[in-house]
């Protein structure tokens, strides 16, 4: 059995602090907010997963250095914008016999680096990987079968997190592409708004199809020229993760991507969802990747264009629609 | 302009035969049935399709011969167990300066031919090729946009075929794995039936999109070992076709599934449908070839257990959980 601490109380974090608990492992659950924790001392509720509880085996810090003692594995499950500051927070106690695993989804704004990319960057030398795939929390509270990818250049630390993390509810594959697992969980909000804005310009399932395999291709030729693989892109961080995120309908990528469909202004949309719409930055990051890496993108081009530049989005889905005539796979080539 | 013949007037044939007259060529639909050939003459309703009347530009015929004459392009859109009788009776008036197209789905059960290879078998020598991606009838007739793929061994047929149905609402990409196209438009079936298994069962949206992710590997290696191209199984014909067919929860592979995942009995499942559920075709299908080609399947095998071997749903999902600990890309290597 091993400590983990889990850095982030959220309701991924909680969730994947219950699994481990389940699993015989002694957990320590991190939140930078006092109150929080103190409330969680008390109640042992789950803020964001109404009605469970979190189990036996689990234990509440608001000091981080507290927190991390004696853990052999450490999860980053805060907001992708709080990863650069928690690593900052985290170095005073750095250790390089440790794992260091990200969970959460993002690229950085002005740096374009992935998660590990921060986590690496604030702690040189740091053993870290990266576990993601098709996952609502809510689901995995209530022990539905779910399915995750761990990733890590060195293989001990992958094969640690499938071994503490897998049970009969919860499978985990390994993989040695912490690029391409990355890259797919960070831009695939970009197309689930693009999923959004064609059902609410009336289109169907032929169209929502199309964008999704369409959309993937371009994330996948960004990971590529990143170092990441087709393979990754077609697993479960890639295309599994976007199945999940495009099939909820109420996730606020698909809500803002419906209203611009709609004819509403963007700026309206994004002030009608009140909460932060991840697409609009995973459109930003896609499109600045796309350019750094010269890769084809429509598709993200368009959604950029009808975020930033008042575009409609029936003339985007015009203008992809009436591209000029191409074979679907690059190069290919005939007998 | 080009003049083309249907053979098939059911909803996808008689929805291709409108966007090629919207698009101004001259359209030949063939029916086996003189009874619904009259029918279609006197009030130019398309039976399958309520409330859509064939455009003008469209002639129907119950003689093969004649609607046969003088097309330079002809279409099979019959029921795929009905394609080697149809080729049967082109043979009279083959031409090899014609090109055919498959839009069918499906593996023929004895010979584990596809549609094209069929369509080879009867008239050797044949310049054949496939037309497939997601695409519900209905939605084309709408003028909804939908995006195909034409694949075929010659370029000069796939660019034909793009040429003469893309318009602004029919985007068409070309390709040259026809064999990687026909593969995964047969096969995705399985898993729109293991996806309605999961919902039955009680499950979630991870176990889906897991489902999915994982099943199209499947039907990816499958596909590669018979000749066709990962992209492929990444693209519209493969992910993007299964993409549709899963998220249409109306469809028959679903229902069934569905019934059977809550612990109805298969033979009952299949008797409360009342029509054909073709996910129990591309079952046997896939486990046939899987075992042809030595490729590892373990969603193809647990489905055919449920189906065939008295397995519950339960069981299924319990073992395909708690296999034995894997890498997500088979033959992933580590620095």
């Amino acid at each position: 059995m091993s400590q983990v601490t889990i850095l982030g109380a959220g309701s991924w974090g909680s969730a994947l602090a219950s699994v481990l608990a389940w699993n015989g492992h002694s957990v320590r659950l991190w939140s930078h907010n006092p109150a929080a924790v103190s409330q969680m001392k008390k109640d042992r509720g789950i803020k964001n997963l109404p009605g469970f509880l979190y189990p036996e085996g689990i234990e509440f810090f608001d000091d981080i250095g507290e927190a991390l003692s004696g853990s052999s594995l450490v999860v980053f499950a805060v907001p992708s914008t709080a990863t650069r500051q928690t690593a900052g927070k985290v170095k005073p106690c750095f250790n390089k016999n440790v794992g260091y695993i990200s969970v959460s989804k993002g690229i950085e704004e002005d740096s374009l680096m992935t998660q590990t990319e921060i986590i690496e960057d604030e702690l040189p030398g740091v053993l870290v990987g990266a576990l993601s795939g098709p996952s609502h929390a809510e689901e995995v509270i209530r022990k539905l079968p779910t399915v995750l990818v761990a990733g890590a250049k060195d293989f001990r630390l992958a094969k640690k997190v499938q071994d503490i993390f897998m049970d009969e509810n919860l499978r985990v594959y390994t993989s040695s592409d912490v690029k391409g697992i990355e890259v797919g969980a960070s831009l695939k909000n970009v197309i689930a708004l693009a999923a959004g804005m064609s059902d609410g310009l009336g289109n169907g399932d032929n169209a929502r199809a199309a964008l999704i395999t369409r959309g993937i291709r371009e994330i996948t030729a960004i990971a590529v020229a990143m170092g990441g693989k087709p393979d990754t892109l077609a697993g479960l961080a890639g295309i599994g993760d976007l199945i999940v995120t495009c099939s909820s309908v109420h996730s606020r990528n698909h809500q803002a991507g419906e209203l611009i469909g709609q004819g509403v202004p963007v700026k309206e949309a994004m002030e009608r969802i009140h909460m932060v719409v991840e697409g609009v930055y995973s459109a930003k990051a896609a499109f600045a990747l796309g350019r750094k890496y010269k890769v084809s993108m429509p598709i993200i081009t368009e959604v950029n264009q009808v975020l930033f530049c008042n575009k409609s989005a029936k003339d985007a889905v015009h203008d992809l629609m009436c591209r000029d005539k191409k074979s679907e796979i690059s190069g290919d080539c005939w007998e």
